[in-house]
């Protein structure tokens, strides 16, 4: 099944297929058409008979590590740099304070557990089963959270003279001329395979059905993009397509049109009633005396049998914890940093990836006007630096709501973060106002996190290229004597908290096979 | 912007508008681009001045007229023939009997506000702005309803040995088809049209981002399908595409494929908290008092300056309500089935449209197995008669859950209610087993409503054709003397809440402009 190109060989293959051939079961297991079970698996370890284990940060791959090594009879000290365990996963809330290094705010929002701005993650997609399995067995309530909204504005200076569009619209009309494309274009005759006329026409049906073409294969426009008017009580009229060349001219085709197909954000997504932080009071619960805040870890020595990291504590002065095994979660540019003593390759690889700016702006709105417009939850896109207007998916037809009033990233992410607080809102809600004209008036106030500017993080998430990758990952998944590098940052899914919880479980089974062979 | 072919006069056009020129603001108005409230505007009327308006049925149109016109001072009756209000807006609970002409069903499920069908509407869309409008009003609590999902099943006889494939997989296969033939077959060249050398690169870009393709234009597989292993700790393996005739010979993409497309269908949707009749409930607070239960119409006279219903009460016998204005909900072909005067022609119409014969089932689960694999809500397509198996987007991770395990109509709705009650289950649970092979394990009961043996609706939705409307819809859109008729039936969205309720206030509407005109 490894040739995918439309050639006689995978027709003449899946017409063998179609036949019942012998091969078809392993094919369709190789497809992975078996429903097949995905939840997590508990951790069975050997017990920890007491072994000492230091865990650096308390974000979530730190919380994973000492709620799993401490069930397992480990003796786990977890230090943590800031006043709060979570790391990223922060969700500002009235009164808290966004602590940026040169940069101080402090969050406006009226206090009401509706309102609140997750900083860091806000969603979980349905595949992140070792997170997801936490959020169940720890009784976090979860509800469904909105990222795909058909009724969600896409907005580009290059096109439609910069006026939004709905995103249903745009799809709709995409989608009606690639259709009418391959209608007006592919010659089954000329497709070099053995394409029977029932297979044609079934073809050119699919054709005409992806797009919702008319009978001659042209699209008109579709229903699909909403009506220009009508469709309740008088007939509906279908409104006139878009230019391709518009759309074309936009870049939303680039990535985000496509965002409901991306493996990690395709439908549905949930989000922790409450708030993303209701992960991490649920493991601090169980681990919350194990954690020791505001104890920034200074040094961190290997030596034969464990390791010694050397931390600050809250009463000032340092203190060594001498430990059998080290899982650090610190950002791998700022361990890099530390007084350390790690294989030159190992403290090289550490050094090695840039880190990311990721960037929001949280606005408390004092009218859902969104769902005025019949948005509820979702986001809409911009190629302005804000890049994404997110709308909360609960609390629908209350009476305020926080609005995600940026979510950028790289060079985007960078420019605001560059900016002072004051003048990141105000940038923000000028560039909203080319999605919703009125939005100046609904903003009671505001608050934003550069990750790059909050202490003990300074960057989100680690950027990996592929090169860099083949260079470094392995070194930094591997443990360098009995320091294991943790979170998301060692794992293929940066910047997301399953990341996190893999990567913390990956080492503990390192730790475990360690046990286990004495 | 009428002319929506891929020829050169759409494509200067589109320059044209591109460029800057007067027409600009005309076309992207005539796009639709501008942001526009929709909110439903409150039915401003005429003091009634006790005028009696005799209102038939107690759904969700004849609900909204009392309400309307109660407000606005007139005297309504609302005769309803069950022993409940809500027509089919049903939600079906434990404990509750379901009483269809000639089978009797008491539901099962546990005494829980998490567990009940909604055996009629189940979801709303964001642009049903009228019905959404009373839910706001009345704080009727909404959440987010998930109708499409990537991870849940598609099935189909006819491919891929009758084994489900996951959404995202056929759905990602497809595109990476679809963008394949578009990168080979199209030439630019041949457009016809005056594609620069960056708008044709544009394009093949466009492609390339819609199908996720390689960069030689082959489709080999997308992260998008899901990963066959890997993508957390280890790095992803991409799955092979399946075969294309595999995918051409399902029927998914004739239409469900599309679901997310459609403007009714498209995400996202909401439910409310507990159950649709939330809806009902509110209402019932509002004009309950106005209702007369177990009050069959029997009779419908139009007379000089009114109406008279004869209908049957509680207690026997029959009454006559003389009233200045009927509303009339009843199914228009039980209606056509009274002692009535209309006049001939409406009569005719009354009776010419057929009704389907829509089918649902609601299992009660003992385990949300579905959550198992990685199934939060969302619907599972099979091409067998059950046509659908919803899962419940609320009640998260809890130990049981209500599954749709049919909603069928046309043909497939027909078959199903054609079985016994037992038979229904036994069928949907036998079908249910090619998507969920341990299916039947998981199942601790169930009930079945089949709308066409419903009494007092027997059917559900009014089936239109576009010749029907033709010949029918405005004669039955405008009132037989002072009897109008109402409910979903005379819209354009049959079988939808928001149709009841537009055609409900077109109705009032008109009764407001005859008493303004004196």
């Amino acid at each position: 099944m490894g040739d995918t190109t439309l050639d006689r060989r995978r027709f003449l293959e899946a017409l063998g297929a179609a036949g019942g051939s012998a091969a078809v079961y392993a094919a369709a297991t190789a497809l992975g058409l078996a429903p097949k079970p995905a939840a997590a698996g508990p951790l069975e370890l050997k017990p920890g008979g007491g072994r000492r284990v230091a865990i650096l940060g308390a974000g979530v791959a730190g919380l994973t590590a000492a709620y799993e090594l401490g069930r397992a009879g480990y003796d786990c000290t977890v230090l943590e740099a800031a006043a709060r365990p979570g790391g990223r996963n922060l969700t500002v809330r009235g009164g808290d304070v966004v602590d940026e290094i040169g940069a101080r705010q402090v969050c406006a929002f009226d206090d009401r557990p509706d309102l609140y701005l997750n900083a860091g993650p806000a969603r979980i997609p349905a595949d992140h089963v070792q997170l997801l399995g936490y959020c169940r067995a720890f009784g976090v309530p979860l509800e469904i959270f909105v990222n795909e909204n058909r009724n969600a504005w896409v907005q580009d200076d290059a096109a439609f003279n910069g006026r939004p569009v709905r995103a249903r619209q745009y799809r709709a009309d995409v989608r009606g001329f690639l259709a009418e494309l391959l209608a007006k274009s592919v010659d089954p005759a000329a497709l070099d395979v053995p394409l029977s006329a029932d297979d044609a026409e079934r073809l050119f049906e699919l054709f005409t059905a992806y797009g919702d073409l008319a009978g001659d294969g042209r699209y008109r426009g579709s229903a699909r993009a909403g009506y220009a008017r009508g469709g309740v009580v008088s007939a509906g009229v279908v409104r006139s397509p878009a230019a391709l060349l518009e759309l074309l001219r936009t870049d939303h085709w680039r990535e985000y049109m496509h965002w409901g197909e991306v493996a990690e954000q395709a439908a549905p997504m949930m989000q922790p009633v409450g708030g993303m932080d209701r992960i991490i009071d649920a493991f601090m619960a169980r681990v919350g005396e194990r954690v020791a805040l505001r104890s920034p870890v200074r040094e961190i020595r290997l030596r034969g049998g464990g390791v010694d990291v050397v931390h600050g504590a809250p009463g000032g002065g340092a203190r060594t914890l001498s430990a059998d095994y080290c899982l650090n979660s610190i950002p791998m540019h700022l361990a890099a940093r530390l007084d350390h003593n790690f294989p030159a390759r190992y403290a090289r690889a550490l050094a090695a990836p840039p880190h990311g700016e990721l960037f929001k702006i949280g606005f408390q709105m004092r009218r859902r006007f969104w769902e005025d417009e019949r948005i509820y939850g979702g986001i809409s896109w911009t190629n302005q630096d804000i890049t994404q207007i997110w709308y909360p998916p609960h609390g629908i037809h209350g009476d305020k709501g926080i609005v995600v009033g940026a979510y950028a990233f790289e060079d985007t992410g960078a420019r605001l973060t560059r900016l002072s607080t004051a003048e990141r809102l105000e940038t923000a809600i000028r560039q909203a106002e080319k999605v919703h004209p009125d939005y100046r008036g609904f903003v009671e106030n505001g608050v934003s996190v550069a990750w790059a500017r909050m202490p003990h993080l300074e960057g989100c998430p680690v950027l990996w290229t592929d090169a860099l990758r083949a260079a470094h990952f392995e070194t930094l998944q591997r443990p360098a004597g009995r320091h294991y590098l943790v979170g998301d940052q060692v794992s293929h899914l940066p910047g997301w908290q399953e990341g996190a919880v893999a990567s913390a479980h990956h080492a503990i089974r390192g730790v475990d096979a360690r046990e286990r062979a004495g």
